[in-house]
């Protein structure tokens, strides 16, 4: 139900794994963008009524992620402080085209599938990492981050008629899938 | 306690009252604004970490404010739309000083000030208006704005002296003060 084109490569985990703290503020940093982009939306759309509420309350949820993030980086003494980010967000955004209502249909899109993405990622954390702790905090935050995917994918079937948005989100996905398995330096959520 | 530097004028309500939709409707755009400035410096200051907590706090509490001022537009029959903003805030930020951490320091201290001054409206607005149920909203508001007040000011002693946090909250205050008089053609939450 998520409409990823793939399944993330069973060396993830273990690279996860060994750098976790790498892993959880790159996830601090996510839970943040994710606030700030919803929060643009609605700055940039005022005249799409629709949108507002819901954004308004997916970018309080994900404050309060970041806020549960920040906690967990505390209590295992890791300093909160700015991260290289993974490619992924930018090389996706760089799929956006221009013209509306096109423009917010690839944002609404990319945003479904970065969702998709954390929390198909998510649900290897909680299956397969050896902390208990951390294990429960993925199982928590996993079905927010698919009520998030689907939310978008809602909030696109408003501006589109669900022919035109199910073509897009399957090219988008398509693409999604190359740009995350693409080879990155260090680990983060959103990369190989 | 709210360290302004004026009352309002005794004028502003009965044209406040005699435009509410238009005051209502600049009341969400202001608790967006409020909302995206928390955000914003979160995303320009990742190195404070003192900020991260409590300015994530703050922007889901003015998010769910904005949510509150949506529905009580949807009820009253107003279209949510974007609207001319009073020149107050762009008057203000034009004060903050360009190096750190007087940058930092100003932000902090100008949006400590347009929440007092917030928190000042809403008050007169929850003892003057003819429709209890609007009353109501904003006194329910009003205490938010001045822990936001004094939030904002919490955080600029973390950055500076109380001393010179003090004094430069007293030069700031006049100026918003000047500012918040300055005649407008709208009525708006934060104009004459």
């Amino acid at each position: 139900m998520l409409h990823l084109a793939s399944d993330t490569d069973a060396a993830w985990l273990p690279r996860a794994w060994a750098s976790i703290d790498e892993v959880l503020l790159d996830h601090a940093h996510c839970e943040k963008k994710a606030a700030g982009a919803a929060i643009k939306l609605l700055f940039s759309y005022p005249h799409h009524r629709f949108l507002q509420e819901p954004l308004a309350e997916l970018a309080r949820e994900e404050l309060a992620h970041f806020q549960a993030i920040l906690a967990r980086l505390e209590a295992r003494g890791v300093r909160y402080a700015t991260l290289k980010p993974s490619p992924y967000g930018m090389a996706l955004h760089a799929l956006v085209r221009r013209d509306e209502p096109d423009r917010l249909l690839d944002v609404l899109l990319i945003s479904a599938l970065i969702e998709a993405r954390s929390c198909e990622r998510f649900q290897i954390l909680a299956d397969g990492l050896p902390d208990a702790a951390l294990a429960d905090l993925y199982r928590d935050l996993l079905a927010s981050e698919a009520r998030h995917h689907g939310l978008y994918l809602e909030l696109a079937g408003e501006l589109v008629s669900r022919a035109v948005r199910d073509a897009r989100l399957a090219e988008l996905a398509r693409t999604e899938a190359e740009i995350v398995a693409r080879p990155c330096e260090w680990v983060r959520l959103h990369a190989g």
